[in-house]
């Protein structure tokens, strides 16, 4: 292992997506992650979700979530399973779950119980709605936490149904929300010397992305307008348009802008219009200028319109598919897409890690493992011996991959 | 100061939203967190970005993004200012910017000489499109980052426009990466006794947000198809319905739970279609189920819908405002939701801490600074005398809040 967390041991317990997304950010930067699975199918992210069509067993999305981690398997179910688990604790500094709350402590997991066995654990729960209150103990998945969240409410058009985000951006904000707290662990857990307990939750994550939003309208009283085409708390022009051959989005013309960005559509006559002057005259006239401006940009292809607003110093941007994402020099050349040369999936390309330590990008071309594919080396590594080990396997409360 | 993060000094030059949100996820931990600001109106956030209406000057957003700070106003064009920086960076764990790449080089706060006077610095820089490629040096704003990054695309109604999601996602995606980036720094020159380089971007925090999606389309060759109503990996039924007087998302309706929504939705027949027999079926003939749900949910309100759902143990949400986030005992009762006394703002509710350490809410009651309102007290802190902290704010080289 190498990479800024090289030394870091994390015994998880996560599975699917908020959870397994969070700890592959740190085994991207090198933390040794050891996946705990159970003995009958492992983690449900390996077969149904996300893998495209239902007949597809490939799966991409096991792969993106889980690359570079270690797979034990075990029956936490049998007393066995859950003696070497301790073993391990006291091998690792940071042990992470999304169970539901209580969970934990029926599988004889707790915090309390296992800080005994291991004084300088970080011990951290991603719950989907927290450890209080009405829904601590219901299931939660990416597109309830955003509806319940605000998310949904607030995206789509205003005319039509509110729409949820086109990605799991719950859960991925989630993930983000568990490596802070794993990371925030290990540091106060150095500082202080004791262990530590963090608790965070999907629905808590998706309020915290959206807090300069929500807080706008809780502070203000008035309640956020779903946004459209736009960020419907700006005040400058922030707008998705149709070209002639797909869509680009220009964002923030400010006063200084105003000027060039009249050239650059060929309207230098909307500079001198009362109703769009300033910023202010712009923002109360925002649906009259944007009718005005909904055919000009009708009238060209998107890369033509990228150039003329480029040379007028505008921030603009095609929207882009995913496919033309994969294929951006951008991506590329900074290394936030990467190519996969994969034994089961084949070679292409896919996303990388979006850190750079140190000038070199990270190391990503690891794959996820085979259901129980480290049993037998996690197990001997916590100490136990080839004949338990053996035992463990021949009574079926632990799975070695063969 | 107390927290988790009790202990750790940044310096911090980030502005707006995606680098000073990352920032406060580590002031609300804790974190003695010194923002540098200019010293003409300071951060731009303050004043003119997501106020609300363009005559409120209650910058909620600026507190949003700043509570918990401490800001230090400086002239970086002055020698005498960036000679008050280099004491201070003597001081810090920490030195975080999100200008574009070169700007920091230019100020004379380059890694290479700032690592010369603190030997254990860890350097973390976000730009919006990276440090290289064709648009290294152009601005990002977070729509920008949502449409070249395949969020928008994703986003919207198929027959209609993509449309950027109903948050600043990119920006808020950043500010997360922003700080596992400085806290993963802080391990990594923890462990090492050496410097660290950190550099990120918006770009590529919106990859890694869409990462399973993203892979998918990449690796089956197909481009996922926009979300519209529902996420379009997911093979089980979930999505967003219009119900008498709202709307309401189910989610992933599985074979096992399919009798129960089938009975909780008073349609039983449909559990015995061969077109919706199975997850496949329903897959496949997705459109004709939702056609055929569609006027079963408007009859009745959400709060029925709900009830009758979870009587049947179905994963479903109402689809809330922000302000009926405001109100939820889910986000009150976990602490997502807390109490505002604020010397200006006023009281009100505002998005607390996702994370709870040890069983303690985060504390969240601190309130943005003005501007310069720490400069004697930080540059004091650096071991700067009376005279020549005066020196500088005579000379205009730095300037207090008064």
């Amino acid at each position: 292992m190498s990479g800024p967390l090289a030394g870091i041991r994390i015994l998880d317990f996560t599975t699917f997506q908020a959870g397994a997304q969070g700890t592959v950010v740190l085994a991207d930067l090198g933390a040794d992650v050891i996946k705990v699975e159970n003995t009958r199918g492992g983690d449900e992210g390996r077969v149904i979700y996300m893998v495209g069509p239902l007949d597809d067993r490939r799966s991409v999305f096991f792969y993106t979530c889980n690359r570079g981690k270690r797979s034990l398997s075990l029956d936490l179910k049998r007393p066995q399973a859950i003696a070497a688990i301790d073993k391990l604790v006291g091998t690792v500094d940071v042990v992470v779950n999304n169970f539901r709350p209580g969970v934990m402590e029926r599988l004889d997991l707790s915090y309390e119980r296992l800080r005994g066995i291991n004084p300088k654990l970080v011990y951290v729960s991603a719950s989907g709605w927290g450890t209080r209150g009405p829904k601590a103990t219901h299931p939660a998945l990416d597109t309830a936490a955003q509806a319940r969240g605000g998310l949904v409410y607030h995206t789509g058009d205003p005319d039509g149904s509110p729409l949820p985000v086109g990605a799991a951006a719950a859960d991925a904000s989630g993930a983000l929300n568990l490596a802070v707290a794993v990371l925030a662990g290990i540091v106060a857990r150095d500082r202080t010397g004791e262990a530590q307990m963090v608790d965070l939750s999907l629905y808590g994550a998706v309020l915290a992305l959206q807090a300069p939003e929500i807080n706008y309208s809780l502070v203000s009283g008035r309640e956020m307008p779903r946004a459209g085409r736009t960020h419907p708390l700006l005040p400058t022009l922030t707008r998705v348009f149709a070209t002639a051959d797909g869509f680009l989005a220009v964002i923030g013309v400010e006063d200084t802008r105003w000027p060039g960005f009249c050239r650059a559509v060929g309207r230098e006559d909307l500079q001198h219009d009362d109703r769009f002057k300033h910023v202010r005259q712009r923002k109360w006239n925002m649906e009259e200028l944007c009718a005005a401006l909904d055919p000009v940009f009708r009238t060209r292809p998107t890369a033509e319109w990228i150039q003329r607003l480029e040379a007028e110093d505008q921030v603009c941007s095609p929207v882009q598919s995913h496919h033309e994402v994969g294929a951006d020099p951008v991506a590329l050349e900074n290394g936030y897409i990467v190519p996969l040369d994969h034994p089961r999936i084949g070679r292409g390309k896919v996303v990388g890690s979006p850190f750079e330590f140190n000038g070199r990008p990270t190391q990503t071309d690891a794959v996820e493992p085979r259901l129980g594919e480290h049993t037998r080396e996690v197990l001997a590594e916590a100490g136990l011996g080839t004949r338990e080990i053996e035992e463990l396997l021949a009574s079926r409360a632990a799975r070695q991959w063969a």
